[in-house]
């Protein structure tokens, strides 16, 4: 929806390349006009953030993917951006402090930190819109539904209910000021425990590390099996990678609390005791 | 999404235009290609069902809509078609025995008979599909869907859940030949002291009428603050009609049991005894 909306016919907008989400983003895009990438990890196997690149003013909009599930990499800063800027936070939205202000478009499904699937939040500047010179199938028209106040369709009434019980629940814990720091919390345990084990490595980039999804392998993959083994024993579930990285990969979405995390690092001391 | 996955470039499409959902699906239709009208019972406030028309065999499909919530009226036979014939079947599916053969496309919201909102039923016969010459966005191609087994994108798994807790429970006891005959007894009980009482009549042509949502006003709509009244009292909720139309409209969706129609039924007896 984001080019339908804002690319104009005949108009140019920029993407960063840092995964499989930017990377449907962009195909699809190019569905509708011309695609710039002025950036992309691909060369490391999406391992960081691109940083130091130069955003045209000429663009119609910026196109950012805050957190990358499957890489485990997270945008620490936002670019400056003389465009819109227009960001993916479907994986880490409402798990840190962000500044609204720097943002003309931000888009996330609800599945990660806000509720269950079944619905999209949209923030939008309203003075972006209507540009693109397209007539515009109401669906897909931002202005619809900001005109029929999210309800220019049947609203899925079950997954925005739910959403809002779990922001009341943030919001009476101490909101994202809070939940940014158990988070920070979380992950820090974690990534700890990977440079500090010997058996284990993280495969990101130190300094864009995400806080939501942490990624690692061994040093030794013939040893997966028992590591396996071990932390399935412990109750632990879904930790194996995408399947399109392999390895492993912790989720510390919102909701899962620190002890979960404890768990694991446990497992981890206790396989590097066994088998180092 | 019809007309994106069905009308060719430069194709047109036919379709029957019985209420608001027709023509919402006529406006957007005529965005990506040329529309044609078979018939219209807009002369008539959409208060029958358009017969006798005929369909060309040049059509890329042919669009009707099986149930109109808001004026109360229902196709109780379809025509044969020779091009794919499409139904927006939101209201009333699985209401009745339908012959899936006669159809390339059936297409409902789950919010009426399937479970809560937020997801949508396509049953399509593939073979009409990827026709059209069209660059397909992949959120939009019934191909992607299918190709992704409705896992194209993250389902919303609470609606699609409660729909297969409903339609186990429609099954249980004893499916859609069950529910047609309960539904047709809750509707003929009401038509029935609709076309009895001297206070009320029906809206639609009695030929035409849907079993879904029945339509009725008074003849002297200075009468109807006394009967709002006396059906609030019996504690039933949401009768007022459509806002576009006025009068009453009594929805009887699968989950409404019998007896609720009778309260109605008794109240509407009552108002007459007393206002007659």
């Amino acid at each position: 929806m984001v080019p339908y909306n804002l690319l104009k016919t005949n108009g140019t907008a920029g993407y960063l390349n840092t995964g499989v989400w930017a990377a449907k983003a962009i195909k699809e895009a190019k569905m509708l006009g011309n695609i710039k990438i002025l950036a992309s990890s691909e060369d490391k196997k999406f391992s960081y953030v691109p940083k130091n690149y130069e955003i045209p003013k000429e663009l119609d909009y910026f196109h950012i993917t805050s957190n990358n599930t499957i890489y485990g990499t997270q945008m620490k800063q936002f670019p400056g951006s003389p465009v819109p800027l227009v960001c993916d936070m479907s994986s880490d939205i409402f798990s840190r402090k962000v500044n609204g202000k720097n943002f003309a478009l931000i888009y996330a499904g609800a599945q990660k930190n806000m509720g269950p699937a079944g619905t999209t939040m949209i923030a939008v500047k309203e003075d972006i819109l209507g540009k693109t010179g397209r007539t515009m199938l109401s669906m897909l028209d931002y202005k619809a539904h900001i005109k029929g106040e999210s309800m220019y369709n049947t609203p899925p009434v079950f997954p925005i209910y739910v959403s809002m019980l779990t922001l009341r629940w943030l919001k009476k814990n101490g909101g994202v000021e809070w939940i940014e720091k158990v988070n920070e919390k979380k992950a820090q345990l974690l990534y700890e425990e990977i440079d500090r084990n010997s058996l284990f490595k993280g495969t990101t980039e130190k300094t864009d590390r995400s806080n939501m999804n942490v990624t690692f392998v061994m040093h030794k993959p013939e040893q997966e099996p028992e590591f396996d083994k071990l932390w399935k024993e412990a109750d632990i579930s879904g930790l194996r990678g995408h399947r399109d990285v392999g390895g492993y990969r912790a989720s510390l979405y919102n909701a899962l609390p620190i002890e979960s995390v404890k768990v694991l690092v446990d497992v981890m001391r206790e396989f590097e005791k066994r088998f180092a």
